[in-house]
């Protein structure tokens, strides 16, 4: 019964319209474009159906597409493929029946339905102008797949077989995301043992630590790099980055023929979403930066009512801002991105890498502070905060007060400010980052969506109405139900918050860790990330849309984030051990002096060329490790001589026309001297 | 009539064997031998005659294949091409009638004879066991081709179509050598031109000069990158460095199956090969120093007599010694590189990168160690070594001197010696540099051979002896003393020469021109160079044997060497700025402060990260000018989607058997809602 609503069509009409002559134009219009809808997708074979949807103005159209269709449609797309070059599609070409899993049907129904007719498609794309009231198409879930997909993950990693009906399921992207997450916790549980054993035998702030941290980032970089190319032969995606697809934007636009003004316009797009994405960085780095101050050195100078809860204050303005500067900028991300005209996967890879930066900045940038500013500066910031809170009292400012009172309201004495200025405010904000990020996500995930959908069923209350003459069956009547529900009350799921938390906990690890080899979540973030599996599996099937499936070989640029996070661990993990660890500390709190900046600077420099040598070696080793002599590569080989070989066999060997070399005159080629040669020295002697 | 004698293979015999009866064995193997190898030949197609050699004991076989063999032999070759991937294969593998170019045909016969009978060869493989008298097989030059391509290169930079017909008569090595010449020719002028102006209105060690010749260098390698593989598609050797090849010592032995222990083995016969490079590398280093030492400090300090010319000794004896280590170590590292065991392109790169390394040192470690040593630490040195000398006057060893004469032999005024420490030894170091390697490169490329072939004649002249019964004409007789001219009084070419003077040439001038910018031969190189073209070939000509034709796609490793000196021009140049530029230097020659030379280190270290910044735009940069809309990326895509397409056709399109999708009991699928849904509202108003 489900199996047979491959998709979803969401269809609506305004149904508020104050003047009733143009209520009924308009009833009239949105007739005219639902009838042409259904027709147009019959006549292309489908089989569609319109249902009320949950509240009046609101139309869901079921659609199906018979297998025969699909078919026709999985065998284009071979051959369109295959013409472009992924090898793998030829594998499948010669097999005449074809079976497509789920999510493959549905990529193809929707590319079918929503490609433009220039490309073979219906042009069916929510938010054109032909198709105004055409707002969305959605996949539905599947209740039975989902219920026993998240009781195998909750037993724990998932086998391969597991991951490849994650992807059968809901396409390659989700699937190579459970593939990394799986992956990320496997590789986690050594470093935790370490990271932990380290915590309560060994130093902070250890060299030594710090190299195993740095090489097992690098490592899990480039492991990565390998595995998801196994993944991406395993599953036949293998090549597909390279295929040519237009951006929505694109498809309704004609493009410039001019090269060079194309890539002028292009680079001058590109520079205005790079201005936007600084501007929303200045932002974070401003608010961090007054909450930091407010936070950190208030806490040391003020002294008036509520001075323990003071600091406090700042800190949950931050963690309530900054989420809604990001969402904010996501949403003008989207559009910044659009507005850059790239190709599909560049489109995302850049709306990544500009997300994933602002967030970078919200989780790693008040600990730099700490680290590389509050810390070795803070007494002289300490005493020029001082000096201004002197000079305030000194204008009178503070006058009505009497001296007393005012004594209990900012410290004076300077030197017993700063000995509250200690180490332990590393650790300390590592913890409470770390931790405040876990809960946050798991409420967010697991919780949020239950408030988000109690607070829309109240605003928008579902429509019950009993149809007269309906015959429909009580499954049907269910099934119905659930699309409603799907549709009208969840939301798009976007992979990115996914990514950005494993990510981003990720660089806790390799890049801050050496503060705090317990806490960055070592065992802690792995007995997170085991639940992580089941907890994103269980947000997406019971809170979220399902995603219409994407075909992709790589996590793309989120594989570049891990790169560079193991370059930003080399670096900073050899600042903090030149800064903080006690045999290499020359500087005490108020003795940094120039040249040692410079030592510290040098040290990190050079750390990072290091970096890039050691990161060539790990490549060479794992990929002689884990790519040469793997199956898949064999494979890839083996398909791609397979086929050449095939292609010479069918090839009509015409006969080799010979021109005769002219036949030489004369002795020349007949006349051999080579023999009497070596026979005359032992004649003639 | 020259054009039928394809390949020369020399067969010799020992002659000065003391003992009569084991000469006759000999002559008795020997002959058994010969016979084999004309029957060999004969049985497989080939004509075969032999010749008396120059010398008694050598005989010369004259090889000819007919065409039919040679098209034979292209087909197999251009099969088992497309088999492993080289796309551009399969374009003439649809024309029935094959051209094949004279370089194409003898680099065909050359493998047909000397791969191993297991990959469809003969084994002819000069030194192996089975053919241990046969010493080598060898191309022969063609007259009347040389002639009119001297002339065509004498007359300026040679076209495409030169350089066409250059690959079609010495194979794709040579002639990608000669576009790589004529390209960095080419793309020298505009900075000659630059530095010119920049020397006389210009200021030394200038930060603007350094970083126009930075982005020059970059972009010159980016850009060569980029048209190397333009001529590969050309040429039709694109991805032909990936087809899987043996080495010539991997072809007489079993390979070790056991993976890991191949590995083991691999990397311990590389960290041998690696020593030695070390060892050679120590030797150098400690001869230039030594060599540095005797040359500029005692010019200082000595005044004994012939104080004027004592500085010129050493270098003299450092000119003549550097060039025998690296004779030596040239000798040394093919047989180290042997023993490493590589593919054929990975043995090639070893063995230049390795060359180049030793070379380098002797290039530019001199010019190193006056600017970052000598002009920086030369006070203290100075001091140092004037330490010595007293201290060798105080134990009397020059005691039998009377006090004044002692005066003479040393400079005993500290001061006085300190103040012939200055800025212009650099220059004059660069002009000599560069200037004596032209010259000696010049000689060594034009006046040498004559040299050798003069000594040789005199050491071995050659046997005049008139056969009786000779029944050839006088053109043959004349093919025949060209034949054996070539052969046993030539030499091998040897491509590493002729790339490692340029690519020196281009270190310089990148690397270290801002010391003198007109001198790193800007216009003086230029002029050099318009004259490097038709001398590398009248070399080439008259002195060399021809060489076997190699199929390449790249130069290699000396692409990469080009970005490494890049790199280096980066570094090098911010120090060089950093030290010597009037604005920047805060050293004196006797104030190196330690805070001084970390300011140094660590502005080069950032030069190095901006660099790895401005080389990627560089990169873009170039490939959005020169690839992306080439004709030949447009030929290369087009090639593939060609092939793939018409194995499509080609392909027998079977039929998608179908299974029906079970019909939908109900009305489900018929009762429709969305119209009466949107009527409602206007029906209802």
């Amino acid at each position: 019964m489900h199996s047979h609503v491959h998709l979803v069509i969401v269809f609506t009409f305004p149904t508020k319209s104050l003047n009733k002559s143009r209520l009924r134009g308009e009833a009239q219009n949105a007739g005219e474009e639902y009838t042409k809808l259904l027709q147009l997708l019959e006549s292309s074979g489908l089989k569609a159906v319109g249902k009320a949807g949950r509240r009046y103005g609101e139309i869901i159209v079921l659609v199906h597409s018979p297998l025969v269709k699909l078919n026709q449609l999985a065998r284009l797309e071979q051959c369109s493929d295959f013409r472009q070059g992924v090898l793998a599609a030829v594998s499948s070409l010669t097999k005449p029946q074809i079976n497509l899993p789920p999510s493959h049907r549905i990529r193809l129904l929707y590319d079918y339905l929503t490609n433009p007719t220039s490309a073979g498609g219906l042009g069916i794309s929510p938010g054109i102008s032909l198709w105004k009231r055409v707002v969305g198409i959605y996949p539905l879930h599947d209740p039975e797949f989902d219920k026993t997909w998240v009781r195998s993950l909750a037993k724990g990693s998932p086998t391969l077989n597991q991951l490849d009906s994650a992807k059968d399921n809901y396409g390659e992207e989700v699937g190579l995301y459970f593939a990394f997450l799986a992956t990320y916790t496997k590789s986690l549980t050594p470093i935790a043992v370490f990271g932990t054993t380290f915590h309560f035998l060994g130093e902070r702030y250890s060299p030594f630590y710090s190299i195993v941290i740095v090489l097992w980032a690098t490592f899990f970089a480039e492991y990565w790099a390998v595995y998801e190319r196994k993944l991406a032969i395993r599953w036949g995606s293998y090549g597909s980055s390279g295929l040519y697809k237009l951006s929505k934007n694109q498809t309704t636009e004609t493009r410039v023929s001019r090269r060079w003004i194309e890539d002028f316009d292009k680079l001058s797009r590109l520079g205005i979403s790079v201005a936007v994405l600084l501007g929303f960085m200045g932002i974070l780095v401003v608010i961090t930066v007054i909450v930091f101050v407010l936070e950190a050195f208030l806490a040391l100078l003020y002294k008036g009512p509520g001075s323990q809860l003071a600091p406090v204050i700042p800190v949950i303005i931050f963690t309530a801002s900054a989420p809604t500067v990001l969402g904010i900028y996501r949403f003008i991300a989207i559009r910044s991105t659009d507005f850059e005209r790239n190709d599909t996967s560049t489109h995302i890879y850049s709306l990544t890498i500009k997300r994933f930066i602002l967030s970078t900045i919200v989780s790693y940038f008040g600990i730099a502070l700490s680290a590389f500013i509050y810390m070795p500066f803070g007494q002289e910031v300490l005493g020029l905060l001082h000096l201004q809170l002197s000079a305030f009292d000194l204008m009178g400012m503070t006058g009505s007060l009497v001296g007393e009172e005012e004594e209990l309201l900012w410290e004076h004495d300077l030197f017993k400010a700063s000995t509250k200025l200690n180490n332990t405010r590393l650790q300390t904000q590592m913890f409470a980052f770390l931790v405040t990020a876990q809960l946050a996500n798991a409420f967010q995930e697991l919780g949020m969506p239950y408030v988000i959908r109690w607070l829309q069923s109240r605003i928008n209350p579902p429509a019950k109405m009993k149809r007269p003459g309906n015959r429909l069956t009580t499954q049907e009547e269910n099934l119905l139900d659930r699309v409603k529900e799907e549709v009208s009350t969840r939301l798009d799921y976007d992979i990115f918050d996914d990514y950005c938390e494993m990510i981003t906990q990720f660089g806790y690890i390799a890049v801050w860790s050496s503060i705090w080899p317990l806490a960055p979540g070592e065992s802690m973030a792995c007995l997170n990330n085991w639940l992580e599996g089941p907890s994103d599996a269980f947000k997406l099937i019971t809170h979220l849309r399902k995603p219409i499936p994407v075909r992709v070989e790589s996590i793309g640029a989120w594989l570049d984030c891990i790169r560079w996070i193991a370059w930003a661990a080399a670096v900073v993990n050899t600042v903090l051990v030149c800064l903080y660890h006690p045999d290499f500390v020359h500087i005490g709190m108020a003795s940094y002096k120039e040249a040692d900046f410079k030592t510290c600077l040098l040290i990190a420099l050079t750390a990072s060329h290091a970096f890039l040598v050691v990161r060539y070696v790990v490549r060479i080793v794992v990929d002689k490790m884990y790519w040469q002599h793997s199956e898949e590569k064999e494979r890839l080989d083996r398909t791609g001589q397979k086929l050449r070989g095939s292609f010479l066999d069918t090839f009509t060997r015409s006969a080799v026309h010979v021109t005769r070399g002219e036949e030489t005159q004369g002795d020349f080629w007949t006349l051999d001297e080579g023999l009497d040669e070596i026979l005359r020295g032992s004649k003639e002697d």
